[in-house]
């Protein structure tokens, strides 16, 4: 199911959207975390072996950010973009490691108008990031203000 | 308050740590946006004039990605590093724009002790980011995965 720029009017509960595939290097996983997130664990795999994740794991903030760039270029076109207001929960359930390949489930699971605005309203996204074994390894649901269709 | 590598003995509900500050220019912004949240607001000043951020802002993930190195940079230093396991919520409540300086407020609001592993801990953080007119831009809550002090 393919929506280019579709308003709220257009959306419906319970639609699915795929996205491309984000092979996950190595040097990706450090460059990330020395940025945002400079924690042996993410930034060197000798010092990781010793930790909770052992052996290098990226960031959790990089899967989301990955998870981010997955979903802009995913088949779900919301007219005035992706525009997130918040989400309901976050779930990081396994690290992502060099070489994983990561892909996005989407599916609408709410669409209401917006009490104060009449051009808006806020769609709930459920966003779940496999890897390329079939395992969740980040999850969420994100409350989204798109365009209603006023004219 | 200051410790270093605390186990979840250690903690106190109602402890609050500050952090240190992160001025987010215009080329970190659309850098970012470049690799991660590709979308006109995020990527040109020009184009953005006319979406709902009317005018260049960071990406909410960028804006995340900051967040967690200033928490890592922070006098709050768990024992076994900071290990998310998930957020309860997130909210962008308002813009991150080049120029801005940033801020957080982490306060611990719950401690348990995992039911199943004994020698780890849940631990729930509050963290709000602040822009240099003390106005909220995110904030979120973290339950974080803390080693018991147990030999």
């Amino acid at each position: 199911m393919t929506k280019i720029n579709c308003y709220l009017e257009d959306l419906k509960i319970g639609a699915r959207f795929g996205s491309g595939r984000a092979l996950v290097n190595e040097s990706e996983i450090k460059s990330f975390a020395s940025q945002f997130d400079p924690q042996p664990f993410h930034m060197s795999g000798e010092l990781s072996k010793d930790t909770i994740f052992q052996g290098l794991a990226a960031s959790g903030w990089h899967t989301a950010a990955i998870t981010m760039r997955l979903l802009v270029q995913s088949e779900f076109k919301p007219a005035g973009g992706l525009i997130g207001a918040g989400l309901d929960d976050l779930k990081w359930y396994r690290p992502v490691r060099p070489g994983d390949e990561l892909t996005l489930d989407i599916e609408i699971v709410g669409i209401r108008p917006s009490k104060s605005k009449p051009d808006q309203g806020i769609v709930k996204l459920k966003v779940t990031t496999f890897n390329q074994k079939s395992e969740e390894v980040l999850g969420y649901t994100a409350n989204l203000v798109v365009k209603r269709n006023v004219t």
